[in-house]
C-alpha cells in the first residue's frame, strides 16, 4: 500500500494524483493533504480522501476550510511553509508527491527525502533550483526520485533494463507550445489568453507560459541532466507537434527507446505510484491510426532564446539555474498578472542571468540568497519601470 | 566471449551477422558457418573469419569451396543437412544464430537447443512451423530464444524491465512493401522485378515477396504469439510506411513503449549478441529531424488476406501454421522462377489451408508430415494447370 502525502492537492497534477488514487484504493490512501488557498476543491478533496493532516497557505485558508469542513471531517489543520513541510515528513507517508509550482517545492522535498521517503517528483524547480543538494541528499539516505514530468517519465521508462552506460543521449520532445506557429516578430503583441491555450495539454498557467517560451523545456533539461546524471551535450531537443512521443533515449547501438501515449498525466502520475510495476488506468488508449501523422522539427534556438539560456546556465552551473529560475518564476507571474508583455519575460530572465556572480558547489543556503536576489532583481524591472 | 556458429552465412541476416562481428572482435568470434551454393562468398567469409567447421549445401559446393580456398584456409567440410545441424551443435559454440530461410531452419535449431546454446532467431518459419515443439524444447533446456527479426527485437526491448502480465497488446508495425500504393485489381499483373523493390529494407528476395503478399507480417504474427506467449487477440499490427517504429508494446496503464531506428537489420543482431547489453555500433543514427513525418494507417485485411489467413491458422493451432507456412514457401518460390503470377500465392495458399485437416498438438513428424503434404499440394497446382 502506498500511502502518500501529497504536495500541490488543487493543482493539475495534484487533482490528476487524487484521480488516480481514487481508480486504486486497494493500493493507495491519502495521509496528507497540502494545497494553497484554493479551499472549495480541497474540502472536497479532504472529504473524500480523508487524510490525517492538511496544510494551507494562510491562516484565512484555515479557518476557511474549517468551516467548509464542518463537522464531516477533523484533520488535523497545518499552515504555510511549516505546514508543507509537516506533510512532507507526515510519519505515516511513505511516498511523496511534490505537486507544488516553483522553487518553494525544494525545502519540503529535501525534508521528505530526510524522512527517507520515495520522492515522486512533479516539480521540476525543485532540481533546476536545488540539484546538487537535492540529489546528493537522495543518494545519501538511498531515496528514489521517480519523475513525473511526462518527459522525464518517459526516459526513466525507456531506461527500465538497460544500462546507463549504454545511453548515448536523451531526446526530450518538445511541443513549442500556444506560439508555435508564431515568428518572434509576431510574439510582441500576444495576450495572456492566447498564452494560456496550449494545443496539446491541458496544465496549470505557470507550465503553459513555460511552454510557449520554452522555458519549460530549458527547465526540463537541466531537470534530465540530475535527473539521470548525464552532461548537456547528451540532452537533446526536438520539436514534436502532436505530444504523442513524451521522450526517447538513443542507446550506443544506435537503437532508440521512446515511451509513447495520448497526453495525459495521469499515466506517469500512476507509474510512479505503481513503479517498478504498471496497473490499469482508465485513460484514452494511444490511437496511431487515428493520428495518422506523427511530425517532427529541428529545435530553434533562436526562436526560442530561453531554451539557448537554459543550457548556458545549466553548463554554468552553481547558483545559475537557480537564478535563471527564480527570475522566470517572478516574470512569468508578472505577466499573468498583466504587468508585461511575453517578451519581456525572456528579456528579464536573460539580463538577470547576465548580472548573476555565479558560486560553484553551493550550499543550500547560497541557492536560496541566489534565488531571492533573482526575484528581488526581476521584480526590480517593473517597479523602474 | 560469444562464440558463433551461424546457419545462412551468405544471406542478407548472415552477411550481415559477419559484419556485426568484425566491429566486434574483442567479444565475437565465429566457430562454424553453415550456407547454401555460394560458395564464392562463402570462401571470403571462411578466409576472413576462420570458422573450424563450414557446411554447404550440395557435395558439388563441398568440391568448389576446397577449390577456391586451397591452401589458405584448411576448415572441416560437411554437407546438407547433416552438415546444418552439425554446424548447429558444434562444441564450441555458445551461440547458434539461425539465419537460413524457411522451415528447413527447424532441425537444426532443435539440435542447437538440444545442446544448450543461446539462438539467435532470425528464421521466422521455425517457430511457425514447429513453435510447440521448439519453445517446449527451449523450456525444458532452459534456452533463451533471442529474436533478431527487427518487429519481434523491437518487442524484446520494449519489455526489458518490464512484467509479462503488465503487456495489453504488442503492435507490430508492417512498411506494406513494395505494392502498398497498389489497389488488388493493379496487383493482377506485377512484375517479379517490381515485387523485389522493397521500400525501406534491403533483404533476401522471399522475405522481400512476403513483405509484398503481407504473409511476412502473418508469419511475425505467429513468430510473436510462440516468442512472447501471448493470446492473438494481444497481437495487432498497423501499416507504419517509414518502417521507424520497429514494434512497440502497449501496457495496461496505456503507456505504450516503441523501439525506432533507421532500417539496419545489424542493430537487432548485435542486440541479439550483446543482449541483455548494448555495444557500440556502426550505422546510420535516427534522425527524426531529417524524416519529418511518421505515417500510421489501419491494417486493410481484404487488401492483404494472406494476413486474415495467418491470424486464421495461428488460432486454429496445430499443423496449420506449418501448411500456410510450407504452401507460401513453395508458391513464393514458384513465383520466383516465373510459374506463377504475383496473386496466384495468396489463391494457392488459402486453398491449401482450407484443404489442411489439422492435427491438434502434433508431435515434430506430424509437423514434417504437414509441411510436406502441403508442399506437394502447392507443387501441383503448376504441374497441373
Amino acid at each position: 500500500m502506498k500511502r502518500i502525502a501529497l504536495l500541490g492537492s488543487t493543482g493539475s497534477i495534484g487533482t490528476s494524483t487524487l484521480d488516480v488514487v481514487e481508480q486504486h484504493p486497494e493500493s493507495f490512501s491519502v495521509v496528507a493533504l497540502a494545497a494553497g488557498t484554493n479551499v472549495e476543491v480541497l474540502a472536497e478533496q479532504v472529504k473524500k480522501f480523508r487524510p490525517q493532516l492538511v496544510s494551507v497557505g494562510t491562516e484565512e485558508a484555515a479557518f476557511a476550510l474549517r468551516g467548509l469542513l464542518g463537522s464531516e471531517a477533523k484533520p488535523e489543520i497545518a499552515v504555510g511553509a511549516e505546514g508543507l513541510e509537516q506533510v512532507a515528513r507526515h510519519p505515516e507517508a511513505n511516498f511523496v508527491m511534490t505537486a507544488v509550482v516553483g522553487s518553494v517545492g525544494v525545502a519540503p522535498t529535501l525534508a521528505a527525502i530526510e524522512e527517507g521517503k520515495t520522492i515522486g517528483l512533479a516539480n521540476k524547480e525543485t532540481l533546476v533550483s536545488a540539484g546538487p543538494v537535492v540529489m546528493k541528499a537522495a543518494k545519501e539516505k538511498g531515496v528514489q526520485i521517480i519523475p513525473v514530468d511526462s518527459e522525464h517519465s518517459a526516459i526513466f521508462q525507456c531506461l527500465q533494463g538497460e544500462r546507463r552506460e549504454d545511453v548515448s543521449k536523451v531526446i526530450i520532445t518538445a511541443s513549442g507550445g500556444s506560439f508555435r506557429h508564431l515568428t518572434r516578430d509576431e510574439l510582441a503583441n500576444v495576450t495572456l489568453e492566447q498564452a494560456l491555450a496550449h494545443p496539446n495539454w491541458n496544465m496549470g498557467a505557470k507550465i503553459t507560459i513555460d511552454s510557449a517560451t520554452m522555458m519549460n523545456k530549458g527547465l526540463e533539461v537541466i531537470e534530465a541532466h540530475w535527473l539521470f546524471d548525464l552532461p548537456y551535450k547528451q540532452i537533446d531537443t526536438i520539436l514534436h507537434y502532436e505530444s504523442i512521443i513524451h521522450s526517447m533515449v538513443e542507446f550506443k547501438d544506435s537503437a532508440v527507446m521512446a515511451q509513447l501515449g495520448t497526453p495525459d498525466m495521469r499515466v506517469p502520475i500512476q507509474y510512479a505510484l505503481s513503479y517498478p510495476t504498471r496497473m490499469p488506468l482508465q485513460t484514452e488508449p494511444l490511437n496511431l491510426v487515428k493520428l495518422g501523422t506523427l511530425h517532427f522539427a529541428v529545435m530553434d534556438f533562436e526562436r526560442y532564446p530561453l531554451l539557448q539560456l537554459a543550457y548556458e546556465c545549466g553548463k554554468a552551473g552553481g547558483t545559475y539555474t537557480a537564478v535563471l529560475n527564480a527570475a522566470n518564476e517572478v516574470a512569468v507571474d508578472l505577466f499573468l498578472k498583466g504587468s508585461i508583455g511575453f517578451l519581456a519575460i525572456e528579456q528579464i530572465v536573460r539580463k538577470i542571468c547576465d548580472a548573476h556572480k555565479g558560486i560553484a558547489n553551493p550550499t543550500l543556503e547560497e541557492i536560496f540568497a541566489a534565488d531571492q536576489w533573482a526575484r528581488s532583481q526581476a521584480r526590480a524591472f517593473v517597479n523602474n519601470g
